[in-house]
């Protein structure tokens, strides 16, 4: 059995990773850790799992990390999971880190989206982006996977066939997407305040959303290729799932027959890609660590349309594909 | 027209006042206050009224009051409410009060429920109860209008022809009722976080709910003898109205149809109050004044289903239906 | 007082016409119609109207509605609405139309995209679009106004600044929108049904959704010349509202500031339109005919994200709008 | 491997069955039917099962029912299922059946409620009532187990202690109920069009409701008495869960501690019982198998609040428990 602490274990993502390794059958939990102020037995912090989970998430102790545990999930913020790595690989673990502090390889890039600098552009360079539909074979060695983003995920999947087969202009690549509440985190906001936040719909983050320097690095890596993204986000009255529709210019003639059977083709092997014969609809992936994806060509455009959970294959599904990627282990365990 | 100043503007009861008025073809918005820090351009506050209002809000001035308005609509919390309303009344307005500090005619079972000493009994004793179906003389000589309670008004409104005709035992009554979650105001909380509050309902304020008591005065006041109501509140992930299910032992025979024409008849006169003839729906009832209300006999108890909107016939639509009693204007004006 | 008819008052588009005209001060229901087994109290077709209008739906006679209307508010479905049109207006009454019959000027066009005979090409070319912010010249004089498609009236408000100045490619227009539950109308289907549609948001009429050729005909007479539009809808798991973001190419420099400052002059004297300083919410327009706009450079093309209510402005709000153009009253009565 | 087959896996329970046992270590789905009309690939009969199973719903053959499955657990609707039941058992396997149609004991109150002739008294007397906290013993030598209704789930779990130990008057129990949409079943019906039900809450079956004998009846086998319930049930815009409050008059004096230690003793050693401190939210039961309870002393009534998931505890989980048992498995295989 693998041996899993969840480092930051009283938020969201937290929670789905616990959610998802209580159903593991190769890997158990064995160390949940917070913030002193949010510490507790794990069925009071999060009501539903009374019963189900004896442990306690406590304060994180390096030595007890380091005795009790194979792989620390990293669910801490950014600016502060940097922090932290470092520690937690030198306790002896590998880390699947959740945050975007490993995943944009250039400290500047990141520096200018998250306003500060970067304290440990060593493991940066090490460590490995964690999309396993693209980056399998480093996954496999590494010591440190940074967990994509949810966006990123989405967005990536949508556009990866049309990228590495060169089919369209990568100048001018729109990614709209509209994401469920969870995605703001556990912390009460204004905006997020149910009578606010219920029967309403809005973008934010115009033209300055830290996810798009990050889908703009993979794409780029993907495609060999500088790739540009106007990324634009929204926010829906439901809880998880982002809709992603990614619209671009292709740069021969392409038509919804062929772009259908190329998707199929591309994704044939993946576990979690599914092509689909209409849109995705964001439930039916909720709860589930399942990409679906129907491209179609509209009015000379290529429009690729994604969905996914943000909690699972944007979050903490994701990361437990890696984990089991990183063990050796069947790469869908826990996750079906 | 009446001018109307809204005291406490920047919260949801203050705004749907704000609706309403505009809205009012004999009233005007003339004076809109709030704390220093939840001050500005009225549609800038709440950008459902962009455009629609040019109003302020600013900080309260008593001299500006007096020289504004006829009428305050006191939209303040209880325990705030108690210490500005002798001002109100001094700046020579009449008030409308949203808080609870009017209500509860006894002094001491204020202080149990609400933790606090009650700071302005004189303008207590002189406050009428603004249940316009049980109180409309009244309140046409009032000064001070205590607006009722959102549960209040649902139960007792479902609640009244049984109390009135003595048709059921009033030690054993039972009032459940659901509300929307804009009945917990505007301030974000862990509980009403868009990811916790959505797709959830939950029981809460058991045995300690502060509308409890005021039920029980109301009740007993309209019954002529003393009434006990055990009531307990839940909120669901919706964000308008209050679904209300009372339960009681009748004192003889009745049947559902007897129960059906007593409340046509009772309620004939009443424009707000609708009898249906099946379990009236939140919906029909959301965004307007109307009470909906079902009575049938079910294995020998009596149960009556009644439906409001919280933020209208459980607070702002109710005060203008009883300002427009206070100023003489036609009663429905700005509520159909 | 204006004599109001509402043909097909038994949907959603006609309840909200029926709720408007009742807080009109001056207009007035006098005439109710549906198909018969949808007739009946209007108080019983539609809860949320119990008390609060006495009529009854009742099948169409063109006499009665000669008698009794001054204008009739047309919300039959379309390829129906074209066999009733040529009757009302025979009738005597002004016709305010919502369906898409009388919008696409070119036959062939509408026969494309809705699969039957365009069987009134007379009244299709007298018939005036009813856009206010665009024609209302032109609707002052109409027998006839075809009252916009919901989308497109929120794309259309969004691009029109940028295409009356020229500001944009025309060949490249990205429209990609929002619409809740409601513009489905009232028929329960499967993809409608509450436990499918909650929590849930997807795309559909990929290429084929008939109000792109209308987007793409109002625009072109808006900028002069022809444009052509790739327009994706989506459906959310909420009520009401549109959400649309669309994407644009822009001919030379602007920037974020300069739109902004273009699109408040542009609508300044629009009582209906207002421009936001941040991405506008669903939420602040739901119930209100108003259309709150945002225009932003993002990575060197224009985005502008617009909001309205779809079936407000969208639809029943737009059409009393317009009828109050007709009959020479102020343009916002029943509509503040 | 337990072979299960899912008799009409076309519906929600069937669904939910179907996402439990891919879960489930020790069973595997091995047979799937559905009437002719809704066959197909189970991922594309449910998006949600899109690369997760690779079955076809297919049309019934008792042939190969016999030869493939352990184990029918059958999700018709009642009425339907006693017609099928006793073929299934012919067939060789064991039967968990979801319908009414085994549930009541008497079939004459049968009759009564659900207005139809019982077809197959034979094995209705030989049926268990698959409540594993009461039934255990029964259920390990069943052949056909009648799966429990959902509302009867969770009164009976909150009022079972109360019951056993005799603490409450058995003649004036009320329990009143809101459940989510997806009780409703998959068919669309206009009260669960989402316009219709979204942001919506209203009572149902006042009563008539068909889970009120199934809860006296085994209310009353606990008890060892008779036992009288007026059962009221609601419905909200949420898609799953029930939130269950039930009042008793007690028989003595009771406390709200007392009540607690006994709650906590009476379900101590139940894998799927949890007894919490303050009333269970309808969010924390979603999804899982679980009941939480809380009962309180108010006002000097007995007042107890449960939750569960209508489709999982309520359906779908309860039989995997129940095949769990049956077959000699830990309990809680699939469940966790």
């Amino acid at each position: 059995m693998i041996r899993v602490a969840i480092i930051g274990a009283s938020g969201y993502t937290g929670a789905e990773a616990i959610e998802i390794i209580l159903r593991h059958s190769e890997a158990e939990l064995t160390y949940l850790t917070a913030l002193p102020e949010e510490c507790g037995p794990v069925g009071e912090v999060f009501g539903q799992f009374k019963g189900r989970c004896a442990l306690d998430i406590e304060p994180l102790d390096f030595n007890k990390l380091s005795s009790s545990a194979d792989v620390a999930l990293c669910c801490l913020p950014h600016k502060v999971s940097m922090e932290f790595v470092p520690k937690l690989l030198a306790a002896g673990v590998k880390v699947i880190d959740f945050s975007a502090d490993y995943r944009l390889k250039d400290p500047a890039v990141y520096e200018k989206f998250y306003q500060v600098k970067h304290v440990d552009t060593a493991n940066l360079q090490k460590a490995v982006f964690g999309l396993p539909e693209f980056y399998r074979q480093q996954i496999k060695q590494a010591e440190l996977v940074a967990n994509p983003g949810c966006f990123p995920t989405g967005a990536l999947l949508a556009l990866a066939p049309l990228l590495k087969e060169a089919l369209v202009e990568t100048d001018s690549i729109i990614v709209n997407s509209v994401t469920g509440a969870s995605g703001a985190g556990k912390n009460p906001t204004e905006k997020f305040h149910f009578p606010n936040m219920n029967e309403n719909l809005f973008a934010y983050g115009i033209g300055t959303h830290r996810h798009m320097p990050e889908m703009e690095q993979i794409a780029s890596d993907i495609a060999g290729s500088n790739v540009e993204i106007l990324f634009q986000p929204h926010v829906g009255s439901f809880d998880r799932g982002i809709a992603t529709t990614a619209y671009c210019q292709p740069k021969g003639d392409v038509s919804s027959g062929k772009l259908l059977k190329l998707y199929n083709d591309f994704y044939k092997s993946e576990p979690f890609v599914q092509i689909c014969n209409e849109a995705p609809a964001v439930k039916d992936v909720a709860g589930t660590n399942y990409c679906h994806i129907f491209p179609a060509v509209v009015k000379g455009k290529v429009v690729v349309f994604s969905a996914i959970d943000n909690l699972v294959k944007g979050a903490s599904g994701q990361a437990v594909q890696n984990m089991n990627i990183v063990f050796g282990l069947e790469e869908t365990l826990g996750l079906l």
